[in-house]
């Protein structure tokens, strides 16, 4: 972990950088597999599965039989925070519902939006030794809100074939039409392409490791549309005097952990908290389990000390962090202030891992200074806002001319015969 | 002018079909280009210049005293249908603004959204023989009105080294900040990598040949987004018995004046209207400038007849249409049966024309069945929506178990000690 005290505007920048890694070195060994499994549709997944999983598959799609199992698997009190959960992202996704309001832009033009749900989302959930349960409540609760008809949820099987049973607990409760054994590239292009048994998608969401990242990538320039370019996880912690350094060692150390190559940065005017933060970093570190993982994460995790509360500010709207927790006395402030930032925590009580898990907002968020320009998936990630017009002949009367003269500029005349072709008859 | 009467529905894919064009091909020679600029900056932007638009430019940016020169070369005829335009589009994007609500999802833990412009967005114009003023009006009056606050564009300029007076009169009256002369792959990469003189932005927007098209492909992987992929523009008609051919056929024409790469298509369960259709188009074209350019655009589009209304719906929602006309009795009934299409017109006296210039609706919308997924340019497309939360103290005890036990549900220790280090002091 690096201390940087009152760097230089000019070093800002190198201060702001991420260990983010760059996929495009693997789109050869991607498109690959993309195009096997675009070409031979569940042999090749089946195929991949066995190489790529170790696992036979007799079928890619999830049993009813083995959803029931799991619901005998999860324990009583784990059901129930998922609900918990589950209800509390509902509210906050449900409040989000757009309707649009009729314009009339001129006597006669009368201009709308409406929202209509994606009708086939594709939802991707990693494996690994941890179930990722809160990802599919994440993806697929807003999915169902919106009203997506179709939701499919490919997730890699253990080595017993076997889908980790509260990821399918998460996934029924939560509104899933389809769940299949598929992981890395081949599930991605499987959503993309569409397989015997696997529907193809028209939008693919949901966190992987690069190989995963690569593929969307790919899929994206002309067959599906994904929910963000995604990069390793990182927070931003703002902190003054008044912070409680053990909460802000505890949220540097629930960022590290989730891999080597996330992200902690705290900012601070305050040089007088770095030493008992990284004093109770140190305590907090030494009884994870996750240490190795962490410790290597906070080589690239920073400390940096600077002169001014707007420099905090400046600084933390140009690295446009993917979660910012701010912890000082005048947070509200501060929050008014951010411009590019996936998600902000205010306050000494607002843990990141509240919105990770239960809160109600989404924890997909841009990372890699995407914040810059894109939000994290939210309810409008699972619609489209077709526009809708409708002119009378009065309305037509009023506006023909402006557009015979606008497309007589722009040379195209059958644009114009549009207009005077109905003004003819009127 | 392909006529398909009562096709059955499994060819119905096959109808749907456009002329898309591959640009993955050019990706190779589009990548020099892009890492030139990178690399070299204004001096590789000039240079390009000099080899696609054979102009030798000084300056890249447009200077005070030729924009001025501008207000004097454009007509007071233009001057006013280019502010009326403006006008509607401002009002239709206006009426979209965003106010996020605070959602309590459980006693002490508040959720909202808030909506904040992207800083900086860059605007693609295609050069050409005509001005594509609209298409500055489109683009740049809803990135003003969003409050992005360095709006650049780049267009290339004539032989002369001048731009289109006209595009620089709807580029000030839309507030634009700066403007560049600078077309193709060179535009792209200077907007996206930033040069001495081109500001880098965020998100880059326009339409453009199938350079541009590749370039921001490649440039949305890593550095930059952009508005959606793009392809040729299509549109479709829907019609009954009703409908005056020759509002057909003019609404035909306008779309496939565009490029031979555009498409038009009739959908119709009458099929006497089919004759007198062809009729008004074979009448209409004769006439027509754009005479070459439409009748190739002619040879893939299609009439196609079938036997229900509810066949008419299910092919264009399977369709996708970029723009869709209903010129029928029931044309309400049928909008409201729409899922998938970009901008939808209602009615006889509805042309495309009055979207595509002033009713206020943009017109930068998605084509090649990307509607399943994407929505067109609208005031969203200029602004991300942040996340922010604050829990109480009372609210981290209310939500606190739900957080841990999910926590170590997914082996995350440090994201359950978040809490319960919190928790401890309560």
């Amino acid at each position: 972990m690096e201390v940087i005290k009152y760097p230089v505007r000019e070093d800002w920048p190198s201060l702001a950088k991420r260990p983010a890694l760059d996929v495009t070195t693997l789109f050869d060994t991607v498109r690959t597999v993309l195009d096997e499994v675009r070409k031979e549709g569940d042999v090749a997944v089946k195929w991949y599965e066995e190489k790529f999983d170790k696992v036979t598959l007799p079928e890619l799609q999830v049993s009813e039989a083995e959803i029931q199992e799991a619901h005998a698997l999860v324990s009583e009190e784990l059901k129930q925070v998922i609900r918990n959960a589950k209800d509390n992202i509902e509210k906050f996704h449900a409040s989000q519902r757009f309707t649009g309001q009729k314009v009339e832009t001129t006597p006669g033009v009368t201009c709308w939006q409406k929202a209509v749900a994606i009708e086939k989302v594709g939802l991707y959930i990693p494996g690994g030794t941890a179930p990722l349960f809160s990802t599919v409540l994440m993806l697929a609760v807003p999915a169902h809100i919106a009203g997506c008809k179709e939701i499919v949820l490919c997730t890699p099987p253990n080595k017993e074939g076997k889908v980790h049973p509260a990821i399918l607990f998460a996934a029924e409760t939560a509104g899933v039409s389809k769940i299949f054994k598929a992981g890395g590239i081949q599930a991605i292009a499987a959503m993309a392409y569409g397989t015997e048994s696997v529907p193809k998608v028209y939008k693919i969401f949901g966190p992987g490791n690069q190989y995963v990242t690569a593929a969307k990538q790919l899929v994206s320039l002309k067959d599906v549309a994904i929910d963000m370019p995604a990069g390793p996880s990182e927070v931003e912690v703002i902190a003054d005097g008044t912070a409680t350094p053990a909460f802000i060692a505890a949220d540097f150390l629930s960022q590290a952990e989730h891999g080597v190559d996330s992200q902690a940065m705290l900012v601070t005017t305050s040089e007088e908290i770095v030493t008992p933060v990284m004093e109770a970093i140190r305590q907090q570190l030494s009884v994870l389990p996750r240490k190795e993982i962490t410790e290597k994460a906070l080589e690239h995790s920073r400390i940096i000390v600077l002169v001014t509360e707007q420099e905090v500010i400046d600084f933390t709207n140009m690295y446009a962090p993917e979660h910012l927790i701010i912890q000082t006395a005048n947070y509200v402030y501060i929050a008014a202030q951010i411009e590019n930032a996936g998600s902000v925590f205010m306050g000494p009580y607002t843990p990141e891992s509240a919105g990770d898990y239960a809160s109600g907002t989404n924890h997909t968020l841009p990372t890699n200074g995407y914040a810059k320009a894109y939000s994290g998936v939210n309810l409008d990630s699972f619609i489209k806002k077709i526009t809708f017009q409708e002119i009378t002949a009065e309305g037509i009367k009023n506006l023909g001319g402006t557009i015979q003269v606008m497309a007589g500029n722009e040379q195209l005349d059958a644009h114009r015969n549009a207009v005077t072709t109905r003004l003819n008859i009127l």
